[in-house]
C-alpha cells in the first residue's frame, strides 16, 4: 500500500542519506518492548534489543533508548488505551538483569545532529506526557516498578508514572547523571518533574542531579524521589499490592470489547502524502506545504452500537491518527517545510453531526479515548515548530472539532464574501470547542485565545450554533483578518513570502512563546522552559564542540569547557 | 578611593582587552538620559549620545541602547524612589525628533559575544521588571509617552511602563522588528509582555512581532498594543491629563524629605572587592569566591528620625546597595568565576533588631523603599547564573534578612556542633522571611522551598524567634547537609570541587530551572521562558554565523539561513 520510502539527506542523525522514519509499529513488530495482559493489569516490559537501533553507528545497551524504542513505548500506551479498555494498571519494568533503564542512549546523542536531538526530544516528551494523559483522563495508571538501575531519561520515564516502586537491594538507584556527566540537562522532563510532579526540594535535587550514582534505598524515599523501596524477596508482591489499589481509582470498564488500531494506511509520494482524511501536498520550491482535513463523507448513525463497530474507521478516530500521524512524519522527515497552510473541505453538517455524538457519548470508555486522541493530536500540533496558516475560503469546512485547528494556527485568514451569498464561507463553533480539548495549560483554545476574558468567551458561546461569515467571525476575534475576494489570494501570497523568508529560529522561538501566553503548567514548562534550556545547552561547544562533554562520552576522554558562565 | 579597574582580557564585547564594567552612577554623569521634576511629576527623558558607547565600535544613532545607557535607567529608576518620595508618576519620552526609542543597538549586538549578549539581557530585564516593581510597591507610575517611532527594545521599554500614550502623526508607529529583521526575538520580555500584560491576542501578535514597519494610530489600540492615542497638537495635555490620573493612585508623601544616595564605596584589588558590609575574596585557581556580608556593627537606635537621619548609611540600604554591586560586577566582570560561597558574620541581635525595625516602619516610604531594595537585590541573586552555596560555621550570623540569602541558594551547609555548646552555630528566622521579600513568582522563599506546604511553613512559624541548631534546622529542612566537624572541611571541599568540574552551560540551565519550580509569573516567564528561546537563537548560525541576521544587519547583505526547523 505504502511508496517505498525515498531515501534522502536531511533530516539524517548523521550527516548522510538516511531512511525515513515511520511512526507506525504494532505490538507484532516490537523489538524493544513486551507487553503482556492479566486481566486488568498490563505489563510493560522493556527489553532494548541492543542491535536495534534506529539508526547505525551505536549500540542500544543496558536498556537504553533511541526514538524506535519510543515509537513503540508510544504505540504500546495507545494500544492499551484502545485495545484494552479493562486495563486499569499498567505496571512498567525490565527484563534486564539489574538494570531498569540507562535513559537515552548517550552514543546516539553524541552523533545527532542538533535537529535530531530537539525533535527526539519533543516526541518523548509528549510520549511521557501522553502517559500523564492517559492517567489523568482515562484512568489506566502507571507503576514504575524499578527493579534495577534507572538513570537518566530511565528515570525521566519512572518519573511520567504515577507511582515509583525502587527495588531496595543495595545497589539499584535511582539517578539524573546528566549534568555531571554528559554537561547537558535531565531533559526529557526530569528536572520539571522532579520539582512540580515530586515536589524534591531544590536543594536536595541541586545535589542529586549532580550525582552520577544517584540515591538508592531509605533516602530516595526520604528526598520523595520514589514512593516507595522494597527489598527483592517482597518486590514483586509490592509491585502487585499497588497495581490492585491504584486499580481502585480507575474508572475503566472490566467487559468492554477493545477496539482494534489497524496501521494506519497511507500513500507517500515525493511530493505528497495521501490518507483518507487527510491530504498533504508539498511544495519544495517555496518551502511550504497544503494540509487538508476532510469531514466525514457522510452523517453517521446515531447509535453508540454503530460506532463501537466502526471502531479505528470512526470518522473523528480515523481523522486524528491520520492528521497526528502526519504531523509527526512531517514534523521529522520534512525539517525544511517551514509553513504549513491548513485546510479544511466537506461537509459542515457532517461534521457537526460527529461533534454531537462526541458529546452525547463523551462518557462511553471508546468515545472518550476518541476524544483523547483528538486532544492530544491538537496537543501535538501546538508544540510543533512549523507556522501554522489557517486557509478559510469557500470550500472550506471549519467548524466545531475542525475550527478547532484553526485556534491552534499562529493566523487564520477568512476570506470574505458577500453576506447575503450562500457560497460565502462559514465558520461555527460547536461545543467540542468550550471543553473537549484542552490544551497542555489545562486551557481550551477560546480560553487562551481571550486571555479568559469571559465576556469575549460568553459572546461565542452565544455564536453556538450559527453560521458566522466572516465579518462576524472577525468581530468576535475568532480569525486573523478578512481579506475580500480582490484581496485574498494577494494577501495570502505576501503573508507567505514573507514567512517564509524569516529565520526558522526566531519563528521557532516566537511561535513557541506567543503559543503560551500568561498560562503554565507542568506540561508547559517542560516544553517552553526546559526543552529551552536544553536547545541551548545542545548547542553549546561545552556539549556538542570537539571536546564537548556529550561528544567525549565513553571515549576516555575528559571534556574540556569553557569556564564562562553565561 | 577605588583601585583603577584592572585591564583584562574577559569579558569583553569583543574579543581583547576592555575595561571592567561599573554600574555605579549619578545623574550629574548621565550622558544618555535627562532626569528633571515638578512637583510630582518625574520627567526621564532618554537623550542617547551617539558616541557614548560603552565600548568602541558602534555609534548610538536613532535613541538606540547599549548597556551603559541601561545603567544610567537602572539609576534614575533608584534615584526617583530614595530621592524624590514626592514622585507620583514618571513621564518617559524622548528629546530626539520624532523617535522615542529605536531599541538596542543592532551593530552593538552584532559585535558582542555570546556572554555579553546574555548578561546585557538579563541586566535590561531587570531594569524593566524594577519599573514594574516600582509601580506595584512603591507606586511611582510609569507613563512612556512614546513622541515618535519606538521600535523594539524601544516598545519594550514604553511595554514596563503603566500606560503607553502613543503620538497619531500618521507616521509613528510601534513595533518589534526583531523576527524579521534580525532573526532573534523580542527578548527583553516583548515577547511575553505583549501577552501576559497587554493580552495581545496571539495572531496578532503574530502578525505584530513580523512586521517591520509596527502598527500606528488607531489598530495600536485596537490591538491593545498601546493605551491610547492622541494627535501632535494634543499630545502633551494628553500626557499631563494622565499623568494626573495616575498620581492618584499613588501614596507617595508628598512632602517627605528624599534620602540622598551616595556613590557606593567600594575598594577594588585584583582579587578582592571591599565594601563597608560586604567583602569578596576571589580565589582564581578554583575558580570561587567568598562573599560575606556582616551585620550591623551595632543595635541601631530604634526611632524613625534617626533611620532617615541614617539614610544611605542606614544597614539594611547600604549592606543591600553593596550587595547589589557586587552582584553586578562579578556577574559582568568575572563570568569565570563558577562558584559563589556565601558567608555571613558578625552580631546576630543587631540584624533581629533591624528585622524588627523593617516590620515596625513598614509604611513608611523610606522603610519601604529599603525593604524593595532588598527584595530586589536577593531577586537578583535568583536569576545570577553562578552556583551558590551558603555556608554557615561558628562565626556565621545567618538570621532573619540574612538567612534569606541561605533560603537562595542551591545548597546551604550548616555545621553540626554539639547541641550543648555555645559556640555551635545557629540560625533564626524572622517576621521578614514570611513576606518581606517574595520572589519574582510572588512567593517568599520558604513558600517556594517548600512548594507551599502549609505543614511545613507552619513548623517554620513555631520556630520563630528560636535559635537553630543545625540538627533542629535540618529537620525542619531549612539546611541541605549538616556534617561535623570531623567532616566539615572535607565534605565541603569535595562538594565545591565537584561543582568547579562541571559543565558551565549545565549548570546554568539546572539551577535556573530548579530554583523556580511550578509557581510562574511574567517575570519568571521572561527569565525562564523568553531569555532560554533567546539565549538559544543568540548562538545560532542562523543569527550570529558570518551570514546570520545579526552579523550582516546594516551591511547591504541579506541574510543567509539554513532552512531547516528544528
Amino acid at each position: 500500500m505504502n511508496a517505498p520510502p525515498r531515501l534522502r539527506e536531511s533530516p539524517s542523525l548523521v550527516s548522510g542519506t538516511q531512511p525515513l522514519v515511520d511512526f507506525r509499529t504494532e505490538p507484532s513488530r516490537y523489538r524493544h518492548w513486551r507487553l503482556s495482559f492479566d486481566g486488568a493489569q498490563a505489563l510493560l516490559l522493556m527489553d532494548v534489543a541492543e542491535d536495534g537501533g534506529l539508526r547505525p553507528g551505536y549500540k542500544l545497551k543496558l536498556n537504553s533508548y533511541d526514538l524506535g524504542v519510543d515509537i513503540e513505548l508510544h504505540d504500546a500506551v495507545q494500544r492499551i488505551r484502545f485495545e484494552h479498555p479493562e486495563v486499569r494498571t499498567v505496571v512498567l519494568s525490565s527484563v534486564k538483569e539489574r538494570i531498569f533503564c540507562s535513559g537515552a542512549n548517550i552514543f546516539m546523542l553524541g552523533l545527532s545532529s542538533h535537529a535530531w536531538k530537539v525533535n527526539f526530544c519533543k516526541f518523548t516528551n509528549e510520549t511521557r506526557n501522553g502517559m500523564e494523559d492517559a492517567s489523568r483522563y482515562s484512568s489506566p495508571k502507571f507503576i514504575a516498578a524499578v527493579n534495577g538501575a534507572c538513570a537518566g531519561g530511565g528515570y525521566e520515564l519512572a518519573l511520567a508514572c504515577d507511582e515509583i516502586v525502587l527495588v531496595d537491594d543495595r545497589s539499584s538507584a535511582v539517578s539524573l547523571p546528566e549534568v555531571p556527566l554528559l554537561g547537558v540537562l535531565p531533559g526529557t522532563g526530569g528536572l520539571t518533574r522532579i520539582t512540580d510532579k515530586r515536589k524534591v526540594r531544590h536543594d536536595l535535587a541541586d545535589v542529586f542531579c549532580t550525582t552520577t550514582e544517584g540515591v538508592r534505598g531509605q533516602r530516595a524515599k526520604d528526598w520523595r524521589l520514589v514512593d516507595d523501596i522494597a527489598k527483592p524477596a517482597v518486590f514483586q508482591d509490592k509491585i502487585r499490592e499497588r497495581a490492585q489499589e491504584l486499580a481502585m481509582l480507575s474508572d475503566r470498564p472490566a467487559d468492554a470489547a477493545g477496539i482494534a488500531l489497524p496501521t494506519i494506511e497511507r500513500r507517500l509520494d515525493p511530493d505528497s502524502i495521501q490518507y483518507k482524511h487527510v491530504q498533504v501536498q508539498i511544495d519544495r520550491d517555496r518551502r511550504l506545504l497544503h494540509l487538508t482535513v476532510s469531514a466525514p463523507q457522510e452523517i453517521f448513525d446515531q447509535s453508540l452500537e454503530a460506532i463501537l463497530k466502526a471502531g479505528a474507521a470512526w470518522w473523528p478516530l480515523q481523522m486524528a491518527r491520520e492528521l497526528d500521524d502526519a504531523i509527526l512524519h512531517l514534523r521529522t522527515n520534512e525539517p525544511e517545510i517551514g509553513v504549513w497552510l491548513v485546510h479544511t473541505q466537506g461537509d459542515a453538517k457532517a461534521v457537526l453531526a460527529h461533534d454531537a455524538l462526541l458529546e452525547k457519548f463523551a462518557n462511553n470508555w471508546f468515545v472518550r479515548e476518541t476524544i483523547g486522541m483528538i486532544r492530544r493530536t491538537f496537543a501535538r500540533l501546538d508544540v510543533t515548530s512549523r507556522t501554522i496558516f489557517a486557509l478559510i475560503d469557500a470550500s472550506s469546512c471549519f467548524v466545531g472539532t475542525l475550527f478547532e485547528v484553526a485556534l491552534a494556527a499562529d493566523r487564520t485568514y477568512m476570506l470574505s464574501g458577500s453576506a447575503d451569498q450562500s457560497t460565502s464561507p462559514r465558520i461555527e463553533l460547536s461545543n467540542p470547542n468550550f471543553g473537549q480539548f484542552p490544551m497542555i495549560n489545562g486551557l481550551t483554545r477560546l480560553e487562551q485565545r481571550f486571555y479568559r476574558d469571559e465576556v469575549a468567551i460568553a459572546l461565542c458561546r452565544d455564536a453556538l450554533g450559527q453560521s458566522l461569515h466572516a465579518s462576524v467571525a472577525e468581530s468576535l476575534g475568532l480569525i486573523t483578518a478578512a481579506p475580500d475576494e480582490l484581496d485574498w489570494e494577494n494577501e495570502i501570497r505576501l503573508a507567505i513570502e514573507e514567512r517564509t523568508s524569516l529565520s526558522p529560529d526566531a519563528l521557532t522561538g516566537m511561535e513557541a512563546n506567543l503559543r503560551f501566553g500568561v498560562y503554565e503548567t507542568m506540561e508547559t514548562r517542560v516544553f517552553g522552559r526546559l526543552s529551552a534550556w536544553q536547545n541551548w545547552i545542545f548547542i553549546r561547544p561545552n556539549a556538542v564542540g570537539d571536546r564537548g562533554a556529550l561528544k567525549v562520552y565513553g571515549k576516555g576522554d575528559a571534556a574540556s569547557f569553557d569556564w564562562q558562565r553565561v
